[in-house]
């Protein structure tokens, strides 16, 4: 049956952040597509919008007044999630095992400017950006183990407001998938005395074919294991296990980097590209955690075209991820794009 | 701070299949939606269209014609995500792991009728559907240890072709999400002697609350730890380890149970109810496996109504699933919907 060749047979690799497996299928990408059509939103939008809860100096739906902001803007969920006074209770039962969980969710406006988004913002504004997310896991790690900093960008994504913006939620426990990492992250610490990530960003530097896009501290690569299409995973080249740790020109060099693949995203398919996008680090608990590499990964839908999208269904949520080209693949395209974002360049 | 209250307080449930936790925050049902919306697809279909690749008779994109089929159909998936001759190669790697995949994927036509849905056939059609998902299991078992039975209904769940249908994905590894069922189903055995799910179906029968409904054989609850807002899972009375096991009278009875469901999801908002469904049983590896009990999981994202869903991104792509009101809440709305389809009803 001749030789094994990725870009062409059937094959699954390992995630081991979450030891998870994802099937590739890299000849599924030639199937023709009659399905469902996402709507490519490209409507042009003003820099101020008066029905929007998240434009500077807006009422918001349970009354609240938005502070004329000028860069960017936090504010507690108005339908948060999580809350820091609900009662406490712990129930261990084999088949039954609840307990409540206490903290927090918070809204984070990028810009006031309602028509942008965060690959159209200037570094210095994204920097900004990269500043707020610190200074809220500051403050919140204080009260809670686990700060989840996240952005929904694009309907097809479940954001339901186009102004850019970013979610943090806080929380006593470590949510599922995070408990996952920390324990493959000090498995491997324990085993090869080193953090994962690190080791990983050093083969991937000289494995060269993954890397989308770098700077002198940053690489965006589309990782061995990527489960969505145009799946990244965002690494430091230096040890840092926290958001809270980074230094000043750090935070600078991750805000170039933010626009470069954002930049680039929004390139792949000429669109806004739609996205979730997430952090994680080391829990706030107090230890050292030198296990941990801090990370932020980039799971966008689109497979094909601004339309047309990846659907993870059935076989996906009963049995593995499956994707229909190579990380290999993917990452060839995204490096291959141009620098300047469409807009700008048309 | 009060008295912990379910439907009022954010809390945790664990999922013991899995080991996945779920956040639930019931209040959050209060917040009102302006992102996406779906298109309900409430056309009026043909019982034949000449363009479907999936009607009996039909050219299909490869150039292979169906047979003139009259009650259910299988065949080889024109774009398999699985081939069954790829070259073997496996790679142990801590960072790069991966080996090929053999397996085969199929296509399952439950019913020449182009216009009709799963909850729209008869209880011998649906017969039908079950006896030949059982003899794709015994055929696909013979050759693979895994046979992943599977349906995508609704184009919001990838689905490209409203004809009903379902897949049969069938491999030699067990996938991520079997493997974890494996070993939290095994744990349970050697633990409590008895199989998890079993033992799930005697409490739930005590508790009533997350019933939705139920037969002589067939019990379909909402789970308490329901990730998607209206998930079921589908399990038996009796002990049954595999599709393959089921006797005639059984295969009944579970159409019977497959049709009330569904006829429920329909009528829920009054519209052709999108969902993954799927299978899980134990392993086709010869051995014996006491401790897995035959069980189907229904995943459909809707939430509110027919066109606004529940979007599975953000924090549940970074940290874990949640829900937006309790599974005793949707179990009871779904218990007292009526039982006849209001297609029929109106
Ligand atoms: O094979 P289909 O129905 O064309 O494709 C659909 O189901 C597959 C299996 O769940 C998924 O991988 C695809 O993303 C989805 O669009
Ligand atoms: O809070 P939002 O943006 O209204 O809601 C969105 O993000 C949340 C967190 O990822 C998800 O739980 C919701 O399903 C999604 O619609």
């Amino acid at each position: 049956t001749g030789k094994f060749d990725p870009t062409e047979h059937p094959h699954r690799r390992f995630n081991p952040l979450t030891n998870d497996w994802v099937l590739v299928s890299p000849h599924r990408a030639k199937r023709p597509w009659q399905g469902q059509v996402e709507s490519s939103d490209e409507e042009v939008k003003a820099a101020y919008d008066d029905t929007c809860y998240l434009c500077s100096g807006n009422t918001r739906i349970n009354g609240e007044i938005n502070a004329k902001y000028e860069s960017t803007y936090v504010f507690t969920n108005d339908f948060a999630a999580l809350k820091p006074d609900t009662p406490i209770v712990d129930v261990e039962d084999p088949l039954f095992r609840m307990h409540t969980e206490q903290g927090e969710s918070r809204v984070i406006c990028f810009s006031p400017d309602h028509s942008k988004t965060l690959p159209e913002l200037s570094v210095a504004e994204i920097t900004e950006v990269v500043k707020t997310w610190q200074k809220q896991c500051e403050e919140l790690g204080r009260k809670y183990h686990w700060v989840q900093v996240f952005e929904n960008k694009g309907a097809v994504m479940g954001c339901s407001n186009p102004h850019p913006h970013g979610q943090i939620w806080a929380q006593q426990y470590l949510p599922s998938i995070v408990e996952k990492k920390q324990q493959a992250q000090t498995a491997y610490h324990q085993k090869y005395g080193r953090s994962m990530l690190q080791d990983y960003v050093a083969k991937e530097a000289s494995a060269l074919e993954r890397i989308v896009v770098e700077n002198q501290d940053w690489m965006v690569v589309v990782p061995y294991w990527a489960s969505w299409p145009f799946e990244t995973l965002l690494l430091p080249k230096f040890a840092v296990t926290r958001m809270t740790e980074l230094s000043s020109a750090q935070q600078t060099t991750l805000a170039d980097i933010i626009q470069k693949v954002t930049i680039r995203y929004d390139n792949l398919f000429n669109c806004s590209f739609p996205y979730s996008m997430g952090w994680h680090g080391a829990p706030y608990d107090g230890a050292q955690h030198p296990e941990w590499t801090l990370h932020a990964s980039f799971f966008p839908p689109l497979l094909r075209s601004a339309t047309v999208r990846k659907f993870m269904v059935g076989y996906e949520m009963m049995a593995e991820a499956q994707r229909d080209l190579t990380p290999e693949q993917a990452a060839q395209r995204l490096r291959e794009l141009p620098e300047q974002h469409y807009k700008v360049a048309r």
